[in-house]
């Protein structure tokens, strides 16, 4: 049952069971002019209970926040027995821990959530998208930091690598998809009226030394041919492989340079092939390794570890809205100091004493 | 000391130390075209650690978030002695559970913070601010919902009720603030040429059936008069009397009329004068109880209990951004279920197992 308790237009905020899939809850909230900002690729499917459960949240996190930030109170029960609520219906307070974003992140191990009061944004009128291209990705790094330094900040700034941008012009030829080291996909929303000037800004701020092209998209039938590339990606990569091994690290936005650098090294010295794309604006990076044969799926694996130890390395981290789940379980203590993962141990014996809730996820 | 251990414009982010004032923050980041979200009134004074300590954001929470939303990692040594440090560098990660977060609000009863790593934000180039008064605060809050509910959200949405008027005018006499039931300041953001459109979305929301006037500045020298009011409030409250009772319960913003009007009935009822202003687009709004002799003070004392059971009635909050400390500590179990309350217990063995941190301050 994919239930909406409530929609609520005065005080910005919805009511919803976990089961609801994020696109049902959309597609609820747009007759009234709002929308909840973590929307994944895969909204049609994922619920809204799994981006809660993962902190996931996609493209839009740069402008509106992550799904921690877009949440006010829920309702559980933790691994204790105990039913509780946690949060408010405002967005402010200050009374005593804050258990939803806790529990926001924490992957089903402390709490099963029941119910969820999330914020909602009001829908922008408009928007506009612009494309760029680079001659290397340090030049797109510092264009990314030069556009989230200025105050029209995008609602997504989607960043693709020059073979991301290959697997796409190979699987849709007529699309137009550029050839380039590296490509940054804009897109600002606002009032109409106020979408020019915002073009205006982050357009000066895209344009640093070592842009091939700057295009904005005039009309609606531009802007479907600019997000073509990005678009084609996903089936584009199964086209590549069915063994796809999906990262989203992420490290600061001066250090994208270094992490794709880095990782194309790791897919060459590993002869596996390896995809970089993402969300740029957060730094949040999807480092697909692409393995087409047994071969190449045991090298894939043998390279994780190193791919880990170089976002570390880059004052990253190993996730940045999938999660740790099993497979990342093992790089916790690569990740974090073994205090912090004791604290976390001490929670979790807080909230669920005997272990019972997501056994053998997210801790070490 | 008040030491600012890095800023770091590419990524957003200045690493500070907790002793460092709000206001010597701010001051360092302008040139960059940065600043903090979190601007309180007390900025000149408080200091960072306390914003975190206590999640105290100010009027700017409506546009940029709370201080929750405003820090990326901290370092810290919890009650157990352990240093650790959470959180990343970056605005998404998913690695386990949120401890950031967790230390945001928890006044000091889980850690002692060495450090903060603060989000930064791009200063607009801009602001243009409105004053509207209403013939009720009914109207008032229908403005405030409807102001939120569109796209262009004010940096400062703030609230007062007649008596904070008379006061400021009682105080100022000269400065020209209205005579009304209820006024709103609402301050927007933005680039230059994006204000106009912004400004005539929020004038057209504002204008509900109850509105008496509404005001635009259309200079520096015009914003500063519209601002009088709410700047003299401070000072008038203080010549009122020096034992004020500083309470910032927080409603969904459609309960605001309920509250104010519940407000003015405990004033009549305990014959104590209940000044209302605030963070109306948050539904945070400062109560202050002005008690002017040995007899009001005690009378004030004795509503306390009844504001907080209001608050709580009308599905708000005790506490928007002061917190708990010592003085609402006992008012937790109304606002808080038990099951909640033992959680919060439990967190704070697995971090303080002796109880040294803070001890007897905010839960009860």
């Amino acid at each position: 049952m994919n239930r909406i308790l409530r929609i609520d237009p005065d005080n910005r905020l919805a009511v919803v069971e976990p089961g609801v899939t994020n696109e049902a809850l959309q597609q609820a909230l747009a007759p009234h002019g709002f929308f909840w900002a973590p929307d994944p690729g895969s909204a049609p499917w994922c619920t809204v209970g799994g981006n809660l459960a993962c902190n996931a949240s996609g493209p839009h996190a740069v402008k509106y926040g992550s799904t921690r930030d877009n949440v006010l109170g829920l309702r559980a029960v933790a691994g204790n027995g105990e039913s509780f609520r946690c949060g408010t219906r405002t967005t402010k307070s200050a009374i005593g821990y804050d258990l939803t974003r806790l529990l926001v992140g924490s992957e089903g191990t402390l709490a099963v959530i029941t119910e969820a009061t999330l914020k909602l944004t009001p829908k922008p009128a408009a928007a506009r998208t612009l494309r760029a291209t680079y001659r290397n990705t340090a030049a797109a790094a510092r264009a990314v930091a030069r556009i989230m330094a200025q105050a029209a900040t995008p609602c997504a700034l989607e960043f693709m690598d020059a073979l991301a941008l290959k697997l796409a012009r190979d699987h849709q030829p007529g699309a137009g998809v550029p050839v380039a080291e590296a490509l940054l996909m804009i897109e600002l929303d606002g009032a109409p009226d106020a979408l020019d000037s915002a073009v205006a800004a982050v357009e000066a701020a895209a344009r640093v030394d070592g842009l091939v092209q700057l295009e904005v998209a005039r009309d609606e039938a531009q802007t479907r041919a600019l997000w073509a590339a990005r678009k084609a990606l996903s089936l584009a990569q199964r086209s590549v492989t069915q063994h796809k091994i999906n990262e989203d690290v992420v490290v600061p936005v001066s250090r994208l340079p270094e992490l794709v650098d880095g990782v194309r090294q790791l897919a060459e010295r590993h002869a596996v092939p390896i995809v970089s794309f993402g969300h740029a604006g957060n730094g949040n990076l999807h480092v697909n390794l692409l393995p087409r044969d047994l071969d190449e799926i045991e090298r894939a694996y043998a390279a994780l570890p190193e791919l880990f130890a170089l976002v570390i390395a880059l004052d990253g981290t190993i996730s940045g809205e999938h999660g740790i789940g099993v497979v990342k379980r093992e790089f916790m203590p690569l990740a974090l100091p073994a205090a912090t993962l004791d604290l976390m141990r001490g929670i979790k014996s807080a909230f669920d004493p005997d272990g019972i809730l997501n056994p053998g996820k997210l801790l070490p």
